[in-house]
């Protein structure tokens, strides 16, 4: 007869084992317990946002943890304990002072919906195993593109592992439009491409160009003005200068709502050079997609429509759990058409359903996890205007930082004006700087003062916040919202809490 | 005073609402109780693989279950039953009698593991935010490699979003040691390179081909022998034929494990010539790699030590919720140098911690999912030597299959011998085609058998298996095991259920 305690046995007694249910409720119970406790403390600002330890520590073993993997099995109750250590040495990106992420926050329903997603452990790949998250994803995928306004939501996309990934599929389908050879022949096939984003933008488009085959020396990088916004002539200007170098202008990458600054490029003028050029047109709203979600904010993505293609992630502004990216392409069948390489064992085209409902023939993957269920099933218990709410808020929390420091002892913008985000970046100048005079000096003794504080900050655990350079600016703080749970109280803390640990600085 | 039901609310009374706390608890638990059904329910052979319905009639609605997105949210109650409707219409990718994907099971202290992981919701890019779990990848990584044999487990890896990913990484790396000017100038700075990969490899390695610059056509497909294994003198010869032409041969993968025969290509052979060449050598050991876990199947693999990457899903054959996949290479710094683009809002270099530790510049994402959590609590739970059992397990499964069919009337092998994986690749047979002579006649009528008998599986919802034609060879079955719960009577009940269905076609 086994033990009351069923959590001294091992995994071996769990489902599928004969008479496994028991234990498994038992252990899975265990577990929820466990998680609840952890959601319950994740909005109670008692709690520290992290535990910080450095890596040598961690790897060291911390009491009763210890990360090496073994070659016998470890107890459930061994289990438990391995699980309730790793939320609490880990970072918790749902607390209402974690401001160090595009995506924070953490969702219940959004929750829910992964722990059903892990549950049902299937692919995207096929209607056949697939079914109902398959036809999420295109319903969803068609209210998206009805959002951005494309004639009735129109055309194709898919949902990938990720902004930069999103962003990659944009410059493949627009070498595939404009080049459909170099899908069988190679770069090679093709004229010298070159492709424009801003100064401002995000990496990933960089990465792409490196990938790609198109070598990042032909990603050409545009001037913004102070606020970060790309200079329309000077894409026009460059445009008419890689022409005259004998390289062809395929790509234009316009940023909605970028990393740092929070800036939206202006859709419409960029528009306006790419059709008088045929250059397809990116948007990448990876951060600021969410906007369109706002009869208030969404003009700032006035052209979007004009769009070949646009990236949104559900999972930064929208509050979505990690990861839900989508790719958005007005014309349908690129995608299938760039990517497809009709594997029989897989697209069988003699199934006894309609076929054209299969994903994978569009993707760069084979197995795609299912992102869609937690989105599908957010937007269903939120309503499109429970994600209205929720940016506007954000949006005046941010303008509520903005109005409090802008004018505040000590504290310096980065860019004039209100931010057209969440993003508020700024310097916080110690007493001891401010009498400094301008220059190199105080520049050099400026660029530490963020990294400390932060540094500070983790190590007491009470918020996080990102800081970084830009250009010629030395390290500056980029606060962002994203997260619902946050309140006036938790920005009025966080400046508190820059000034107590930056104050002898 | 609000109402004792509160799930009649909507999602708005949730944390972080005010007081939101019991609702919260009361809301998951019910999500909990409805996982936890399917759970149970999914090792109960009495339940059915799938309720199948085609796109048109789940997109019509079925009662109660509606999936289009309104403006306006829906209450709790609401959710809950769309929570269990999903479910109803999906596919029980864990039951014991389905076979249909190389990924399949449902482990408990995987979907333990992801349970936890949504709701640490964070992301892999930074030790920042994700100190435990880069932790645990850069172990468990380093426990891969010692696996395949690599002197003190050196080298780099990642994991990243599937199979094709990782193997488009592995063609990325060796593009960027053997031309790492391609990165800044592109293709058009390195001469026709060409890859060359098996007839029967997986369709992976042409998407990266396409995907990366090279074009399909410069990916060179190798002989296999009956079995479907490479054969060297093939390779040998095309590249030298390649070389001659003035080609440049830069990659050759090797598979471990082919999709549909389970056939693995001779490495040690292989890595002779590609040393000779100085070609890069990959191994796609996505489905076969788990048997490096199997002192008894190991030998499989054996010149895996050789090669300059690995492709591993542990996602598929050793029971891991999806998505779990790792790319391993051998020679460290390749990763780094191959992706990096040193993005300063992101991989700060005046953090207070060793920023070494940080993994975003190794990939080709920014966001990057926490795949490693459910791997590594499983790794923990059943030790080196539970994958061992279970791979042994299911390759004895295998076995059984292939004794019990190979001589019985009705059936015929589509390889002869022993398969190397869980592979088991058969026509079935009906009475009225047996007598028929060989010919096009009963090849044309052959090649219709497997989708009837797939397509009322699918409608009974017993059972559900893989087939696909491959080369001149009529649509087969491919029956493959990698489920725990599968015991010799779910072999019994296929293979009865295949001549049910099909005895009168």
């Amino acid at each position: 007869k086994r033990e009351k305690n069923h959590l001294s046995f091992t995994s071996m007694y769990l489902l599928p084992a004969k008479n496994g249910e028991e234990y498994t409720m038992q252990f899975l119970l265990e577990v929820v317990d466990i998680l609840t406790n952890y959601v319950r403390k994740t909005f109670d600002r008692s709690t520290k946002v992290l535990d910080f330890h450095h890596p040598h520590q961690l790897l060291e073993g911390m009491e009763g943890f210890n990360l090496e993997l073994c070659d016998q099995p470890e107890s459930l109750e061994q289990i438990l304990v391995d699980c309730r250590d790793t939320l609490k040495y880990g970072v918790r990106t749902g607390h209402p002072r974690f401001f160090n992420q595009l995506s924070s926050g953490l969702d219940i329903i959004g929750l829910a919906g992964e722990w059903l997603t892990s549950t049902a452990n299937t692919n995207m790949f096929t209607y056949e195993i697939a079914p109902v998250f398959v036809l999420m994803e295109q319903l969803t995928l068609k209210k998206m593109r009805e959002i951005i306004g494309w004639p009735n939501g129109e055309g194709d996309g898919i949902f990938s592992p990720g902004g930069a990934i999103s962003n990659m599929y944009s410059v493949m389908v627009a070498r595939y439009k404009h080049y459909p050879e170099v899908k069988i022949k190679g770069m090679a096939a093709a004229p010298r491409l070159v492709l424009f984003t801003s100064e401002h933008s995000h990496y990933s488009i960089k990465k792409a160009s490196a990938v790609l085959g198109f070598g990042t020396e032909n990603l050409i990088l545009l001037k913004t003005d102070e606020r970060g916004r790309v200079i329309p002539a000077d894409l026009e200007a460059k445009v008419i200068d890689a022409k005259q170098k004998g390289f062809m202008p395929v790509f234009v990458n316009a940023t909605a709502g970028s990393t740092v600054y929070g800036a939206f490029d202006p859709i419409n003028e960029i528009a306006d050079i790419c059709e008088k050029y045929n250059i397809w047109l990116h948007v990448d709203g990876a951060w600021g997609g969410g906007l369109l979600m706002s009869r208030k904010h969404r003009h700032k993505l006035n052209g979007v429509e004009r769009a070949n293609s646009v990236t949104w992630n559900p999972h930064k502004m929208m509050g979505v759990p990690l990861q839900c990216s989508a790719i958005l392409v007005r014309e349908k069948g690129l995608l299938q058409g760039c990517n497809s390489m009709c594997a029989g064992y897989l697209f069988q085209p003699d199934k006894q359903y309609d076929v054209t409902y299969d994903t994978g023939d569009k993707a760069i993957q084979c197995g795609r996890h299912v992102d869609i269920f937690k989105f599908w099933l957010m937007w269903k218990s939120k309503g499109t205007i429970g994600f209205e709410k929720h940016i506007d808020r954000c949006l005046e929390l941010s303008e509520y930082l903005y109005h409090k420091i802008k004018n505040r002892e000590g504290y310096e913008m980065v860019f004039q004006g209100e931010p057209q985000h969440t993003n508020v970046c700024f310097w916080y100048i110690p007493p001891s700087l401010r009498l400094l005079p301008d220059g190199e000096e105080k520049r050099q003794r400026l660029h530490k003062v963020a990294p400390k504080i932060k540094a500070m900050m983790m190590e007491c655990g009470t918020t996080m916040v990102g800081y970084q350079p830009q250009g010629d600016k030395v390290n500056f703080f980029r606060m962002v919202v994203s997260n619902p749970a946050v309140t006036r109280s938790d920005i009025d803390f966080l400046i508190d809490e820059i000034e107590r640990l930056g104050q002898d600085l």
